[in-house]
C-alpha cells in the first residue's frame, strides 16, 4: 500500500497545533497580555515546517511521538520569536506577516520584544518537559537547539544579513547568510529528530547534510517567490528584498538560474536519505512540499 | 579564625570574570560584531551579584566550584540580556547604564536586540556545558532558570511594570512587580546554587524565602537610591522613575518608610539562613553588601 502523505500531514499538523496550544500559557490572569501576544504570533498561520521535519526525522527511527513533540514545538517557538524580532521597526520593519499585522503593530514594540524573549525562554523550558526522555538526551537536545539558534546559527545569519544590506556581496557570502539564517534551524529540526530517535553518527551526518541542502534550497525558493509572487499570495509585502537592496539569489544569479540551483540542491538532499529505505517517505514528501510550494 | 569576606569576594569575582571571558565567544571572525556587542554589556562593570549569590549558596553544601560556575555565569547572561532589552528606545529608552552608553547607543538598535537574544540563548547552552554535573541536574537547572526568566518571572515583571506606567497602582501590585522583575532572578540564583549543591527540600525552601526577601529588599533600596543619589554616583540617569511616573516604594511610602521596609525584609531574610550554621557566612556577607550599598 502506498504512503498516504495527505492524511499523514493533516494528522501531524493537528498534533503540533494541539501540543503548541497545550504548551503555551493561557491568555488569562496577571500575564494575560504577554501570553496573548505570544499566542498571536504562534497561531498566525505558520505551516509548521520545522516541527513537521523534526517529527518526520524522528519517525525514521521511532514512533512514540510524545518523546519528540516538546522539542518539535520548541523549534517552532524559536522560529516564531525570530520572526517577531526580525519584523521590528529597528530590524526589517515589516507591517504584515502571513497576511496579518505583525506582532508589534498589534501589541506595540515593547510587548513584541518581550513576547519574543518569552518564546525563546519557553522553548528551552519545553524541552525539559519531555517526561519520557533520558536526561542526557534532553541535555543534548537543548545544546543542539541553542547552537543552531545562537550566533553561529540563526542569530549569526541575521547579523550577517543586516551587515550586508546595501552592499555588494560575494556568492559565498550570500550562501553563508542563507545557511545560517534559514538552513541552520531547518537542519537543526531534522537533526533533533534524529538525536531523539537515537540515530547513530553516520545516520546523523546524512540527516545533517539533508537538512542543510534542503534548507538552502528552501531559502532560494523563498527569494525567488519574493520576486515573482504578489503581496496577496504571499501574505506579506513582496519585492521588499529588492527595495531594501538585500542580497538574494535572484539578484545575484537571476530567477531561472536560482530555480535551477534550488532544484539541484533539493536533489542532492534527497540522495542523503537513500540509506534509510522506506521509513523515510514522510520526510521525503515534506521536502518535496517545501520546494514545490507557490507561497 | 574569622571569615575574610573581602578576600573571598575578590577571589570569587575574579573567578566569575574569568569564566565569563572563557564562555563568551571571541570578538573575531565572521561574527565579530555581535560577539563584541555581547561582550560590551557583559563586561560593562556589573557587580556580578547574581553569580556571586549562586556560588555562595552552592558553597553551603559543596566546594567544587567548576560544577556551578557555568550556571552562575548563565544567570549573569540572562541578567545582562534583560538590561540590554530594557534599555531599548521602545522600552525604558535609557542612554546610560553603569556610566557607559547603553548597548544600542554603541551598536545600534538592531544589534542590541540580537545581542540580547544571543546572550539569552547562550545562557541555556552554558548550563549544558557543566561537564561534571549529572544530566538530571542540568535539566532541573535549565528548567529553573527558564521559569525565573520567563513570563512568570523576569519577563512577567517587565510586562507588569510597562503596564503600570502612569497609572495609580496598589501596594500589592507594586510588590508583585518587584518580586517578578528583580526578586525572581536573584532568588533563582540562590536556589540554583542550592539545587546544584543538592540541598534537600527544606533547605531549598529556606533558600527560596531568603532569596525572595533579599531580592525585594534589594529592589526597594534601588528605588530609594534612584530618588536620593545622583547620576554621577549611580552611573545612570537617576530620578527617571519619578519622571516616567513609574511605581516605586518611595513614591508610595516615602523614603524613610521604604528604607525601614527594606531593613525589615533583610532581617527576615537572614533568619532563613539560621539552619545552615557557619557555612553560610559568605551568603550572609553578600546580602549585607547588597542592602547597605550606596550605589
Amino acid at each position: 500500500m502506498s504512503f498516504d502523505f495527505k492524511t499523514y500531514l493533516i494528522q501531524r499538523q493537528q498534533q503540533v497545533e494541539e501540543a503548541l496550544n497545550h504548551y503555551l500559557p493561557a491568555p488569562t490572569g496577571a500575564f494575560a497580555k504577554i501570553h496573548e501576544a505570544m499566542r498571536y504570533s504562534v497561531f498566525a498561520g505558520g505551516k509548521r515546517l520545522r516541527p513537521l521535519l523534526c517529527l518526520a526525522s524522528f519517525e525514521i527511527f521511532k514512533d512514540r511521538l510524545q518523546e519528540v513533540l516538546p522539542t518539535a514545538c520548541a523549534i517552532e517557538l524559536v522560529h516564531t520569536y525570530s520572526l517577531i524580532h526580525d519584523d521590528l521597526p529597528c530590524m526589517d520593519n515589516d507591517d504584515f506577516r502571513r497576511g496579518k499585522p505583525t506582532n508589534h503593530k498589534v501589541f506595540g514594540e515593547a510587548m513584541a520584544v518581550l513576547a519574543g524573549d518569552a518564546l525563546l525562554t519557553l522553548a528551552f523550558e519545553l524541552i525539559t518537559r519531555a517526561p519520557i526522555l533520558k536526561p542526557a538526551m534532553v541535555v543534548t537536545a537543548i545544546r543542539e537547539l541553542a547552537q543552531v539558534s545562537g550566533t553561529t546559527g540563526l542569530i549569526g545569519g541575521q547579523v550577517q544579513d543586516l551587515e550586508a544590506e546595501g552592499k555588494t556581496i560575494l556568492p559565498e557570502q550570500l550562501q553563508a547568510i542563507h545557511l545560517y539564517k534559514t538552513a541552520a534551524l531547518l537542519s537543526g529540526a531534522v537533526r533533533l529528530g534524529g538525536i531523539l530517535g537515537e540515530a547513530n553518527a553516520k545516520e546523523l551526518k546524512s540527516l545533517s547534510h539533508f537538512g542543510e541542502k534542503l534548507g538552502l534550497s528552501f531559502q532560494i525558493i523563498d527569494d525567488v517567490l519574493d520576486v515573482e509572487s504578489t503581496t496577496e499570495i504571499m501574505g506579506k509585502q513582496t519585492q521588499k528584498d529588492f527595495m531594501k537592496e538585500k542580497a538574494t539569489y535572484p539578484a545575484l544569479y537571476g530567477v531561472e538560474r536560482s530555480r535551477q540551483m534550488a532544484k539541484e540542491l533539493y536533489e542532492e538532499a534527497l540522495v542523503e536519505l537513500k540509506r534509510f529505505g522506506r521509513r523515510v517517505q514522510a520526510l521525503q514528501a515534506l521536502a518535496s512540499l517545501m520546494i514545490n510550494r507557490q507561497h
